[in-house]
């Protein structure tokens, strides 16, 4: 007897029999006494197809437009969840984002949740129905257009909705069963993680575990709402996602190193022989922003002392990494440097824990194992909690089991269950 | 130059390519220097593919959700249209009916218009903007729900925001380049129709010419909006609905007989031995109507004066017969009546023209020419400006062409342009 939001990925709802599985879900949980909300996405390949129609039609489809257009997958799927709901005898009501009271900024494609009002979803809620609204979208305050969060971001709109209607948890099912010490695909002796403190959950999703969207542990952080992040396939309890003073409420042993995810997703690129001015890498890394591009990890070494020049090397998603070039060709004359030198094939590793604050020597111990496993480390960043490093792409799987081993993650059983930690 | 509504159906907007199409039609216009307004219904076969999606969820899917799921086809055709145009470099933006400001009843799946409020297609009108917007939809007064205005009503669409946006005209475009004065599959010198007035535009929509929409025309009377019916694959001038005094004003000869229509969705059931005492005859439609069916032609024969019972015969749209015979069953016991019989192998054929105020005669005129092609009429009722009859349905083509030839419809030459009057 509580009140508790449910999200539902798009595998999850991906044609009419899914949608009816997960519909006896959610009559279970209502059944149980429970006020339940529903976040949904698109049912499977949706968003996509529609993208493909807007290319069609043009090239560069607008913005605003594409957000009109793709945020009708998840409205689609919304209605059709609650017809089934309906059917098996469980009031229900489908609203959109904007319908549900989720004001967001203006920024077409990327919108960012100000405010939850959610005044009708209360109402219904109230009149003891369950209450589906469509994720990922929202309407934007100012222009009173529709908007969308950005890939993924119906996990945001699900706690979002969680904090402004003070639901007790919300529960976010995919098809992977949890969040896991590192990838089992990689590591087989990888485990599932019961619980997690928000902030090493932030630094697994940033360095490469995509099962829960950034902003959405941010939100879920900065409100305080438990996550329970599940598989809808199974009714096996999945990961936690809880503030440190919940997890250090419980009796879970407290492990220096929570878990080793990595990133098969970013470039490097290398400006070489960059005369060593001021206002040079400012240039640089200006031009970078002003392409939209985010950077994660920066090095700059002096390559040549007599000659005054340095080489600056950066991380970056690989996806942006032609926009980056064109954009550091501008600055050619500006700047001076040499040339550019890009790479592709390369990796990040990074171990997350909040245990690391208080133990030292975690540093040392991740970089022996790297050496004793034969991985040649190209880039290093850190942050209180985390530790990364730039690998060959070959090397990442190496990397990744010999970290995992060396802060005794290894389950004495192997792990059997799918999971995508560090996909 | 000036302001004009342009309507496009599914079949003109079935794909990416045909889309394109349109907006270049679109462009034309608007690079004359008008306004232009569009309403777009959902991409061909859209709308029955969602309801297909919905029966699998559901069997009796709820309606205000099927509104919520049907509604976002022409969401996405309105936004691809706007993508396309401003593709082609025509600045164009669209609206849900709700962002339009189509106010409409709470009656999901059959919606009615009581208000449009276009205040943010007027500030893109001012912008310089194409404004598009979803037809077929609008948002509920009372409940803020998505609603529709019942199948085939974007043209409703169109001609509301026509009336509320002081448009000059309003365009109806779709497969077909006009009203005929008869369908030209049955009758090879049918003509089109170059003016025609709201009354008989209203009858021969009526009488089952399926090119506009009753509700549309209605509305185009009310508030006197000039429609222009015509094809969005060729440039070719259509059909003008146009009041009759607008009619009068040009020189168009005045014809006794607009066109003559016909019908083959209609059934005609007849309760058998109805004991004549007052009320029965009331119970009997009483429970038609309480089962929301709307009947069109009634006739109540004395069948055996000796025994004083009665046959009421009426008919009503085919598809809604075995409700209506559920329903007689239902008050068998308390109406008497010995048996039910059912025939939906009829037709019924009409001639409208309001012309035949001033002629008399035109009943006998037609009657003659269905006696003399061997057609025997079942049923008949007449209106100020029609005259329908029903007849067998192997009768109807050959009634079609006698009505055709005697009120002298009959073109030169062959028609040799598709159209659909009369379907």
């Amino acid at each position: 007897m509580g009140r508790i939001v449910q999200k539902y990925g798009g595998s999850s709802v991906a044609d009419a029999e899914s949608i009816k599985r997960v519909a006896r879900r959610i009559a279970r949980a209502r059944g149980e006494g429970n006020d339940v909300i529903v976040v949904i996405s698109a049912m499977g390949d949706t968003t996509d197809e529609l993208m493909d129609l807007a290319l069609q039609v043009s090239p560069f489809p607008k913005s605003r437009e594409l957000d009109m257009l793709i945020t009708t997958g998840e409205r689609q799927s919304a209605a059709l969840l609650a017809m089934a709901l309906s059917d098996i005898g469980v009031d229900a009501v489908s609203y959109t984002g904007s319908q549900a009271g989720v004001i967001t900024t203006p920024i077409h494609g990327n919108a960012r949740i100000i405010d939850i009002t959610p005044g009708r979803v209360e109402k219904a809620l109230d009149e003891g129905k369950v209450a589906i609204v469509a994720g990922f979208q929202g309407v934007a305050q100012t222009t009173k257009d529709v908007t969308t969060l950005g890939r993924g971001a119906s996990d945001t709109t699900a706690v979002a909705l969680a904090a402004a209607l003070g639901a007790d948890h919300c529960e976010i099912y995919s098809d992977v069963d949890g969040i896991y010490t590192a990838d089992p695909r990689i590591v087989k002796s990888a485990r599932q993680i019961r619980m997690i403190s928000y902030e090493d959950m932030m630094e697994m999703a940033a360095a490469g575990a995509k099962i829960l969207h950034l902003r959405c542990v941010e939100y879920a952080r900065r409100e305080n709402v438990p996550v329970h992040v599940r598989s809808s396939f199974t009714d096996n309890p999945g990961t936690w996602v809880v503030s440190q003073e919940e997890l250090k409420g419980t009796d879970m042993e407290e492990a220096i190193i929570t878990g080793v995810a990595h990133d098969r997703g970013e470039a490097k690129i290398t400006v070489v022989g960059v005369p060593d001015r001021v206002g040079n890498a400012a240039a640089i890394f200006q031009t970078i922003a002003d392409a939209d591009i985010n950077i994660d990890m920066v090095v700059q070494n002096i390559s040549d002392l007599s000659v005054e020049k340095t080489d600056i090397s950066f991380t970056l998603p690989a996806e942006d990494g032609r926009k980056a070039i064109t954009a550091i060709e501008h600055v050619k004359d500006k700047v001076g440097y040499e040339t550019i030198r890009y790479d592709d094939q390369i990796g990040k590793v990074s171990v997350v824990g909040v245990g690391m604050r208080s133990h030292p020597g975690v540093t040392a111990t991740f970089f022996s194992a790297l050496a004793d496993a034969g991985v040649n480390i190209q880039m290093i960043s850190t942050s209180e909690i985390r530790i990364s490093v730039i690998v060959g792409a070959q090397a990442i799987d190496d990397a990744v089991r010999a970290a995992h081993t060396a802060f005794g993650l290894d389950a004495e059983s192997d792990a059997t269950v799918y999971a995508g930690t560090g996909r």
